[in-house]
């Protein structure tokens, strides 16, 4: 099977992951990343105008993956259905790129107040954007709220599972994140 | 009824939050905020060692009476009891100066994108200790944590719902935190 090749985009934010982790967000610099990654600095300014944005850029796709399959998914989808449908869409969307990303974001985000600050605001941010497309379908506020937390903690929980998985059987991110949205559906039925 | 009166501790949060609001975090000293406040800059530092701590003091404050009341729950309690426990201890603790706070906060916060990264990670860190302390009462990792989301959920919900409340009704938080964590108990059983 021939190796995952990561293109330009790709090594940018590999490259500038790895640099944060080493020295911290604020002293890594545009020109860093793009000498790390191999590229020149305005390859780097072709794909980001920032470096705050080359960590806000995946959220974005993210957010909108996560909505797209809320609002499409079929008319009588229970919340949960549809909240199944939105992981699906995203976790389709994940390729060996997010993979190798998860444990030098992990890392990354440990070493940097600033960062572990940004990724909650990721997490608050998909759950009110999920919280607004499940009201669009109609679920009343607090059955949508409560779904769309169930959604990025299934999300979360199964990317974190992904990750830790063997390189060999790994396969896609989907059956870990629809794995552990059932588990967490199972789970309400325990909450007393 | 008497009218409450602030204490210097209480004037100088006002003050901060009102300061951050109007300019800026960055740009508040810890000078502007206690003249504001109407104390000395000693003052100050009897109480927090720097504004940076002003706004995390109320978080640890919060985050130990939440898992206090979960750990003091009955041995037989369910999960959501347990939290429900926890929400009692920490809304009991809270008068007349959080709901003052209310506004103010939220206003400050929607004012500044470095709020709002440190109060997504308020949420995420009051969700992480109640996780913990739901697991140390030995209940199993996916219900826990789903617990403990609902726990934050609800003490958002009821704090919005507490500081929206008439002035002359309002009366403490518990109630509010009560019913706000009754309506997503309730909410569990429509995800479908």
């Amino acid at each position: 099977m021939a190796r995952w090749e990561p293109g330009a985009r790709e090594r940018l934010v590999l490259a500038a992951v790895d640099l944060f982790t080493e020295q911290g967000y604020d002293a890594t610099t545009v020109a860093q990343i793009a000498e790390r990654a191999g590229v020149t600095k305005s390859t780097f300014f072709r794909y980001f105008p920032d470096k705050r944005e080359l960590l806000v850029a995946g959220q974005e796709v993210l957010s909108q993956l996560l909505t797209d399959g809320i609002a499409d998914a079929p008319e009588g989808a229970t919340p949960l259905d549809a909240v199944a449908a939105g992981l699906e869409r995203a976790a389709n969307a994940m390729g060996p790129m997010n993979r190798e990303l998860g444990p030098r974001l992990k890392a990354a985000v440990a070493a940097s107040a600033e960062l572990q600050e940004r990724d909650a605001l990721k997490s608050v941010g998909l759950a009110a954007a999920m919280t607004e497309a499940l009201v669009a379908r109609g679920v009343p506020d607090p059955v949508a709220h409560l779904a769309a937390e169930l959604g990025v903690l299934a999300f979360k929980r199964g990317y974190t599972a992904w990750v830790e998985a063997d390189d060999e059987t790994a396969g896609g991110l989907a059956p870990y994140a629809s794995a552990a949205l059932a588990d967490l559906r199972a789970a309400t039925a325990s909450l007393g």
